[in-house]
């Protein structure tokens, strides 16, 4: 089981600092959460993540059903031991990625709205690849074609096996464009799937439950009335929190408001830097983001001086750490010059490099902002 | 500079145990050189390459030339710093790779004959993409089109910026097809290039020269006198040396024969697990291999019980380390499940993961060889 102390609230804003205790240590709070999907973080081997400063990683019930399988993982003792993380760990009940197999992918859409699609979800529409019942989701594997059932007590059952010490309920994840009365019948559906994941456990792993509801503060509301009602360990907010920076820091205030204070609230798959600052603000513990790590890899660093495109030949010429404020180890021995080399030569070790600066880079700007609570300056 | 004293001889064979000196640290030899063409191992980061316990790396003269260029990594103060590499360093001349852009992209081959290819190179051929002169080679560069030219004495100028430990001579890497007209003919370019190598060096780095002569024994011994007679530092053997293992074995023999026994040996690009015995027993101090990294990257795990193919699912039924003799951290720290696991689930960390046990059990087996040597049992 977990245990969530607040230690310290502030005078200006929501945020506020922790301590989650785990069967696998403490995490200081507000912290970020390595998205590591298949039991392993993009193009850096375990003992880098640790380095990193990383104190929690997510991984995806999903992605684990499909491969290796659970079973493989449960051979070794459960998820740490398989991917050699002594830390504490969570993984995410599969639901988001189950429905970005669906209405997602007929809409070539995340979960966000991007450019100007205003085609509605209506009420009982169903996706075109998949099939959603009151029970859970049909869908074929994508990695054999198998037909496959994923509800609250299957997910929770392989969430056991899978062993991390925070687990989630299983949701629906509706689409931006849902209209409001597929949102209506959505979100009934979570809260009753909420329920069914708190029934369904047998283990003694924490399990938090999923606030949903969209850009709507009555369904969010709503959500957040029904969901804190049952006795889960902590609260996820999941879905779409407006397309924009200021109505997603809007609304996450209103989701601050509306979580009972003394348990943990994880922010789920939202996380550019310029988003951080807003997230702790508005009181939120964890946050997972898939972004240090894509962008890393992409090339694009994150620094105190903003983001650098590290493909860019202009950077050959500078012999400057990526972050010269950085004290991370690619910081500490390659220039920017040697990255951006590895780059233009097609050496993945550069993905693995700017990866490591990135996650680096969000545990040490977490760090100061946990700081700044303790100053009273934030 | 550097200095070489062997300090034991076998009785049963010509097997030596040496120091290798440098101005950056020693190495113990014979010793696995790992390759670092464009001044990196091939998914590891250069931290990972030291935690193998590799000795020493090669960088490639033609590749870096071409990218980043050696004016970047001279503002580095040389390829040490650039990438972060602070031990003993060797770049090879860049006659091979401009080479195997020429007869070797012509006739789809490298240095050692594979399938059934029977057609010759005669005296005064050309190939397609590049002219050879007596002066060197031009060609126009495989990155923007931009004609290029690399002689003897611009191979030693761009070493000289890069300023690893030791440099190698200018040479020329005849197709293993080439009739003899043509080999005669190189050959007698590749010793003139040597001395010229020798004339254009101005720096305090070692400098070896290149014995060539293809499989031909008279070619070989010519070769072996006439770079030997003059003041390299140590010695490369370049080239074919037959097509199947027990000729390369009696012609690496024969060189050990042919070379000045106080100062040390190099094979050029050769080196599966089952030849280094064979290149040990035949006296040579240091050899490069793409192998533990290029295998690695393809999922196939060198193994003190043979090579394992980790991409294949029945690993994901095994929980035991790649190798259980391994005292390397993957092999410490992960089971063959969990790395078939990131194979089969596309994860870039897999590669890495491999690569470094291979290089791990390249060096540790090289460390068996040496104490074999030392205990008079090999």
């Amino acid at each position: 089981m977990i245990h969530f102390r607040v230690t310290k609230r502030s005078k200006q804003s929501r945020a506020r600092l922790g301590i989650l205790s785990t069967p696998h240590g403490d995490i200081e709070t507000p912290a970020v959460v390595g998205v590591a999907t298949q039991a392993a973080i993009k193009a850096l081997p375990m003992d880098d993540v640790v380095a990193t400063g990383t104190q929690l990683l997510i991984c995806n019930t999903f992605h684990l059903h499909l491969k290796p399988g659970e079973a493989v993982v449960k051979k070794h003792g459960g998820l740490h031991r398989f991917m050699h993380w002594k830390r504490p760990l969570m993984t995410d009940s599969g639901g988001f990625q189950v429905f970005s197999l669906g209405f997602g992918r007929d809409l070539n859409m995340g979960k966000i709205l991007k450019g100007t699609s205003r085609e509605k979800v209506r009420a009982h529409d169903q996706p075109q690849s998949l099939t959603i019942t009151d029970r859970g989701v049909r869908f074929r594997s994508p990695v054999d074609g198998r037909s496959l059932f994923l509800g609250p007590k299957e997910s929770i059952a392989i969430q056991q096996k899978l062993g991390a010490d925070v687990m989630f309920a299983f949701d629906e994840c509706p689409p931006p464009v849902a209209g409001t009365a597929y949102l209506r019948q959505s979100l009934d559906r979570t809260h009753r799937w909420a329920e069914q994941s708190l029934a369904a456990r047998t283990s003694r792993q924490a399990l938090y439950g999923i606030v949903q509801g969209g850009k709507y503060l009555k369904l969010r509301e709503e959500s957040a009335r029904i969901i804190t009602a049952l006795p889960f360990d902590g609260f996820g907010i999941g879905g779409e929190l407006g397309g924009d920076k200021t109505t997603m820091a809007r609304m996450l205030g209103w989701m601050g408001d509306l979580l009972p204070p003394e348990k943990p609230r994880h922010l789920l798959g939202t996380g550019h830097p310029e988003d951080i600052l807003g997230i702790v603000r508005a009181g939120m513990d964890t946050f997972d983001s898939i972004t240090p790590t894509h962008y890393g890899r992409h090339g694009v660093a994150f620094t105190s001086a903003g983001r650098l495109d590290m493909k860019k030949s202009i950077f050959l010429k500078d012999t400057r750490p990526l972050d010269p404020k950085c004290g991370c180890k690619v910081c500490r021995d390659h220039s920017r010059a040697y990255i951006t080399h590895l780059f233009r030569a097609k050496e993945i070790s550069a993905m693995s490099l700017v990866s490591f600066h990135n996650l680096s880079f969000y545990n040490d700007y977490l760090a100061h902002l946990r700081q700044d609570i303790r100053k009273g300056v934030l």
